[in-house]
């Protein structure tokens, strides 16, 4: 069964019209789709990957996969599935490309969006959803379409094979439990900054309905009103439930050490992107200042080796895995490993587009395959899913296991006709 | 005087042919040039802005600035020299292209060829090379230019301000110094990795003849093949001489420690890159495992916030500032300044086009306004010479300091005339 074609489409939601996914540093996100489709001999059998992105810049990495995609055609599925480590190398380690990474920004979240469709497709061609199709692995054909590179001092394939031999013990355990009761989640939809203390306390009080526990709040851009946002939230909330607040980068180390200090009477869960994204050192500083505050970070993080130094430095308390960011669950998996490694807990990033379709599939593998951490929590927003064909469900606060074949991200054709950019008819018509 | 438009040009050359430029990972380096013209009303002034890659992907950085140049139309030169550094972070913090960074990869070698061509069109206003321009504007104006987001918890702009104050009493002398005996340098152009050992035997020979103390070796493909060119370079330049190696980030942190005290009886000036450019802790594993070998890297960091780590975590020995991956001397001089405050002296990097012309500036400031550290050194390499305007001048293993207005990195029309991808002569003929 070999790849025939594959397309690359730049695809936009006009989010930003409603302050969907506004916070201190993104005040107008259009959340957009870098979207791949690969497509094999059999007219029933492809694969579709996301990179998630919020507007411009998109373009960039649509045009990016013009160096990679060539690499696959006249390809069987089966080739593929056999040397995904070798091709995921091939790519992120491309001998000119490389110097605008390596492995970060444009060049990597293409990579991702193409590994996330070949993921798809392998896991389509065995007739089985991506989690079962990883469950079904033997433990060492699993390690070895993953990528290594660059761990050695902090995880051994070794240590990585004992850690996944030691959960196989209760995986069928494990798995039901999911199957029947779902993975919980938490919600940031009632917290963005753009909204108003109205539209916030109207959406609270109905996610409270539905059952939630784990709220979010979006900070950063004046101290005293987050002081306002999150002292409403947690009288709404009751002290019964979880509150974090998310800064999204904008403080430098010695704010964030001021203003969490502020802020942490409201008993925060976690604070998540006090500064920058790169900062491993600035990270740690903070939590030597904020007593027990815990932090959480990931969304941002650009691979596996700044995801290694946060977890072993204990620069973060909750590891927040993007799954479009790092270039898909071949590099996604050594990081949940090192995870388990030093028992930290993984919420993984979602929103967006397409996120939430794939952490169900991360959440599932590493809570069966990979940790032993008893915190089990994930992101959640329902932001886009009406143009999604099969997206995330979710009921008392829980995903609900995906059973369809893949790794559940495929947009509608009939959002694609509309929203690509520049030309579907959405933007075609589009006033500026 | 008003900008009225600004051109960005894909500048190929085909340097692969010669095998220039190849190391561990990069083995068929076409030197490219996303290059940005700023004009203004008056037809003799413009200015030119650089960003160095090494072939495809080169395209989309000169895509990345479709998204920055309209900020800039229409605006008077005197109001981008007193903005300079609310543009900058409008460019590096816009709220869209920031998911797709921030601060790294694409979009900021993007940034930082505009903002090259910034500071040269703001130099040449005055009518001053840049480090001229810079040694002439009062210290709390030069500041005030440049970033220090995300930099407080490792120097305070107080601090900034000490040190350059200090240095001010010594500037006639060094710049003096600088003007009559230029800055010293080192080549690497001998030992390139595609390189067979009679050329680089010929090679080392000329430039031992020419003057050249130091010299630089690719390592990383076999550990043996490494240990011979290493014995061959060491015989040929004798122990009077300083040897470098390189390994452009090919090996793991574990094989760095095996690899280097294999290789240290060869006494290494220092060992560059042997592994992956973000990762902080891993070189400070290094470093605290091979005795007192030296390590040396920059040209693949990817902004400040990394730079800060690796300096205050003392994970290098010597800093390779890349002028054209930082988004230009804005958030150079800072991480300059940092250095300063640690004495970590800086080697910058060169070669590849436009380094070398652009860090003959950054050396005399550094020197003159910045560092107390007694070494000096810079990297040399001539490729690309012929293609540029004012080509680096070095005598007897030193810059000579350039004395022509501007930041002195222009192509001349005739080679974009040639080279300009893919429609250039060169290219359009090209058989593939």
């Amino acid at each position: 069964m070999k790849i025939k074609n594959i397309t690359v489409h730049d695809i936009r939601f006009p989010t930003s019209l409603q302050n969907l996914g506004t916070d201190a540093v993104h005040v107008d996100c259009d959340y957009s789709a870098t979207y791949v489709k690969i497509y094999t001999e059999d007219p029933k059998l492809n694969g579709t990957g996301i990179s998630f992105t919020i507007g411009k810049g998109n373009e960039l990495c649509v045009s990016a996969l013009a160096h990679f995609t060539p690499l696959f055609l006249g390809r069987t599925v089966s080739e593929v599935e056999a040397e995904m480590a070798s091709l995921w190398k091939q790519c992120t380690n491309h001998s000119q490309l490389r110097w605008v990474g390596p492995e970060k920004g444009v060049i990597h979240l293409a990579v991702a969006s193409l590994f996330n469709g070949l993921w798809d497709l392998v896991s389509k061609f065995h007739n089985k959803p991506l989690w079962q199709y990883i469950l079904d692995l033997g433990d060492e054909e699993f390690l070895q379409k993953l990528t290594f590179s660059y761990l050695d001092d902090v995880i051994s394939e070794e240590e990585a094979l004992r850690i996944i031999r030691g959960k196989r013990v209760q995986l069928n355990a494990s798995r039901q439990d999911i199957l029947e009761n779902g993975f919980p989640c938490y919600t940031t939809a009632a917290g963005w900054l753009g909204y108003s203390d109205e539209k916030m306390t109207n959406l609270t009080n109905e996610y409270l309905k539905q059952g939630w526990t784990h709220f979010k709040v979006k900070v950063g851009q004046d101290i005293d009103r987050d002081i306002k946002r999150c002292a409403l939230i947690r009288e709404l909330i009751g002290c019964e439930n979880k509150l974090m607040v998310d800064a999204n980068q904008i403080w430098s180390v010695n704010e964030s050490i001021e203003n969490i200090n502020l802020l942490k009477e409201f008993d925060l869960y976690f604070v998540e992107e006090p500064t920058h994204p790169d900062d491993i050192l600035g990270f740690k500083k903070i939590k030597n200042s904020i007593n027990d505050v815990k932090l959480a970070t990931g969304e941002m993080c650009q691979n596996r080796i700044l995801f290694k130094q946060f977890i072993e430095h204990k620069a973060l308390d909750f590891l927040q895995i993007d799954s479009c960011r790092l270039a898909s669950i071949s590099e996604i998996i050594p990081i949940l490993l090192i995870a388990s490694k030093f028992d930290i807990p993984v919420i993984a990033h979602a929103g967006g587009v397409g996120l939430c379709e794939y952490v169900q599939h991360l959440n599932i593998i590493n809570k069966c395959l990979i940790t032993n951490n008893s915190t089990f929590m994930s992101e959640y927003a329902d932001s886009c899913a009406e143009h999604l064909v099969n997206p995330a469900k979710i009921a008392n606060g829980s995903y609900i296991t995906p059973k369809h074949p893949g790794y559940s991200a495929i947009i509608k054709d009939s959002s694609i006709k509309e929203f690509e950019y520049p030309n579907g008819n959405y933007w075609k018509t589009y006033v500026h």
